[in-house]
């Protein structure tokens, strides 16, 4: 699969950047009040500095949730400020979660540099994840402490329980068989990809637009949006794991093949009828080499896998630009939102 | 050093017997909401159940702080039962922290047990933490958004940030020399220790005051009277990794010096004039052999570190006691607070 940047409307990674810069003065506010240690370790992660704290010469992350949190709260007919400690908090939960991730995955690369384990060692990267953490909280609690507050943190932890609650399912799913009574079924995949993707931008745009003052239906139709938003992201991601262009995702082709990961494009296939011949080189003991991940990757393709899961990921799209269609959403903010959305997921499929 | 468990009030074991029974349903209930693998490691991690979810043939904790956030309540003139979410979430955290910790650390053993990354794995370890964190913030934001809620999570996430510096604190003092300009001071050394072990100590006591409707100045003089503890706590711990008894502390004799840790003890004795064979010896490159440790242990016992440190943490003990003495507390759980402290404390110091 080629990239399709081309057909993003240019307007997306303006976007990005608008509510990047609206944000960046709180994110580094809070970082700076971290131990200076654990502050470098931080800012590494969020691609602000390089090791030892010299100026960044990689790219940041988009800053997706981020930018969901601004577009929130503007899309509830506030001003982007009113949700941008809710895009610090969203922000700072998604580098812990990615920090922790990382350590749990054995992923040694994060955005084509070490990731923060490899870089500074794996004790150092827990208590960078578990200060990040306490800082998002602490974010959403700062300031007056009101019923707001009180309900903008419920909202947050509600988004860390799934997060936890998706991990642990997405760690176990590697020990299930591939067939059987006791293989991963779709609708599970789409679970956990819910609680592990779909929670934390389902957050983002729910707490931007609270903070802003929306009602409760509204933030309840964003959230939702948001958690469809991620299974669909999800699945994109699956896509590029198998048939991505190394040169664009920075990991090896059919990487996911590889490592015998339970993703969607092959949870389809197996449940397509007629798919013994994929069912029997996935099962085999040993790691697949090149020329049987690339038997593999056909099969799925051959077996329906590839379109299917292209086409689940087309319906939670669907779903989620369905949802904001019907909630009471300020024009011209929805309509940046629902571009944006579209422009991120056209990316990939 | 052997126990002096005679000489504590007969009262002690009976308090924290009775502030776990008080607290146990909730706990119970709040990890039964978990995903059931993260469950079990959390149980595991509390001491309920065995590897795999065996019924517990170990010990659990003392419960120190969740007693403290029990009496808290009580102390305040409240029921018990109004300081349990503040219990809950106290334990929570602590518990998060030591499965943290431990794998910071590389510390494979905890009360006797193999420590929860030892037994399930570092990926898994770190998830039971992030659950567990997660969990005890979802503890207290829950019910009613309220004013109240949101101060007690406020007060929380301070100690949590507390926590974190003091760790990072913890772990950055390994790097540092015994002596000169960069050694580690006794005043670093006893902010650190009020960060990762007095800030959750004062967190119960504050937290279990404030659910009960305490005034402001009362949790802040408890938070005070907490932090005081944990600076004393911290340095009986480290007077008991020198001289305890390894029948009691489960811990090899002289262990901390024979790691090199920054204890308390050692560094008062580097800081008494004359102290070159200690140094010496503390900076030789090799790991120090069995009479290594032991000619060390004696010469920080002769340049006075050993009575040093046990009058700090005296000093750090009566702070605590005059603190409580001047807030305006319920007589009766006033009085079962101070003995239970006491008794603690003399256990080891």
């Amino acid at each position: 699969m080629t990239s399709t940047a081309l057909q993003s409307p240019p307007a997306a990674p303006l976007v990005l950047r608008r509510c990047r810069d609206l944000v960046a003065p709180a994110l580094a506010e809070a970082i700076g009040g971290l131990h200076p240690w654990v502050a470098e370790m931080a800012g590494y992660a969020l691609g602000r500095c390089e090791i030892g704290g010299a100026p960044a010469t990689h790219s940041q992350g988009k800053g997706v949730r981020q930018a969901l949190a601004v577009l929130g709260a503007e899309a509830a007919g506030g001003s982007g400020e009113a949700g941008v400690p809710g895009a610090v908090a969203v922000e700072l939960v998604h580098t812990f979660s990615l920090l922790h991730d990382d350590i749990m995955d054995g992923d040694a690369l994060r955005r084509g540099r070490p990731a923060l384990w490899k870089a500074y060692g794996t004790g150092p990267a827990v208590l960078a994840g578990d200060a990040l953490f306490a800082l998002a909280v602490e974010t959403l609690a700062a300031g007056p402490a009101t019923a707001h507050a009180a309900a903008a943190v419920r909202h947050l932890t509600t988004a860390l329980r799934d997060l936890v609650r998706g991990q642990a399912d997405d760690l176990l799913f590697a020990d299930r068989p591939w067939t059987g009574p006791e293989a991963v079924g779709v609708g599970e995949y789409e679970a956990m990809a819910e609680h592990k993707t779909g929670a934390l931008l389902g957050c983002a745009l729910a707490l931007g637009a609270q903070l802003a003052g929306a009602p409760r239906e509204t933030a309840i139709a964003l959230d939702r949006a948001g958690r469809h938003l991620g299974v669909a992201f999800q699945i994109a991601d699956d896509l590029l794991g198998i048939w991505g262009d190394p040169a664009i995702t920075g990991k090896p082709v059919h990487g996911d093949l590889r490592q015998g990961k339970k993703t969607l494009p092959v949870l389809v296939a197996l449940n397509a009828p007629g798919h013994p011949a994929l069912a029997g080189l996935l099962a085999s003991p040993a790691d697949l080499d090149d020329s049987g991940v690339r038997k593999a990757a056909a099969l799925v393709e051959r077996a329906g896998g590839r379109a299917g899961a292209l086409r689940e990921a087309r319906r939670h799209l669907a779903a989620a630009d369905a949802l904001l269609a019907t909630a009471s959403l300020a024009p011209r903010p929805a309509e940046e939102l629902r571009s944006l959305l579209s422009s991120l997921a056209h990316r990939t499929i």
